[in-house]
């Protein structure tokens, strides 16, 4: 059977990851906005998605001011993808009978 | 935000729960077959979900030979239809967007 990957099933992560999968890119406050995360636990949840090659992260400037984005990764968005499926076919686990 | 239920959120846990709640219940052995878990863990995981109050150990006699089967609870059904909710709702996430 199949494991879950865990870097994904942990529930701010797995938010992050599917907000960043709809998305071309997300800045931090837009991310803490939406999930209604700490700082440092949104910090750590992308810290850990970076590590897995989940996420990327976009420097730019507007202007002189130096913005950050974060994108989903080609690798990322397969992994949650699988990540779906998995959840659906233990979902469809409802339907086994013992015969 | 809503929080997801962390005793079904193990995915061994959420397997057992789901394939109790499709039958009226299941035995030890046909849970160790669909699920392919150790002994140790498949009760390890049933001790869980029973002192959640999600799961039903059922004792009964087939003549004279002890038969133990599992049943899913009421608030084990409704904690676990409440799990899949959240989880469509994370997964509808996917269409936030920043503007």
């Amino acid at each position: 059977m199949d494991e879950l990957d865990r870097t994904i099933h942990e529930p701010a992560r797995l938010r992050i990851l599917t907000v960043l999968s709809g998305v071309d890119e997300a800045d931090f406050n837009f991310l803490l906005n939406t999930l209604g995360l700490t700082k440092g636990n949104l910090s750590s949840h992308i810290d850990r998605l970076e590590k897995a090659g989940y996420v990327n992260v976009v420097k730019s400037f507007n202007g002189r001011i130096p913005h950050t984005d974060f994108s989903i990764t080609e690798a990322g968005a397969e992994a949650l993808e699988k990540y779906w499926e998995e959840l659906d076919a233990i979902r469809g686990m409802k339907g086994m009978r013992d015969e």
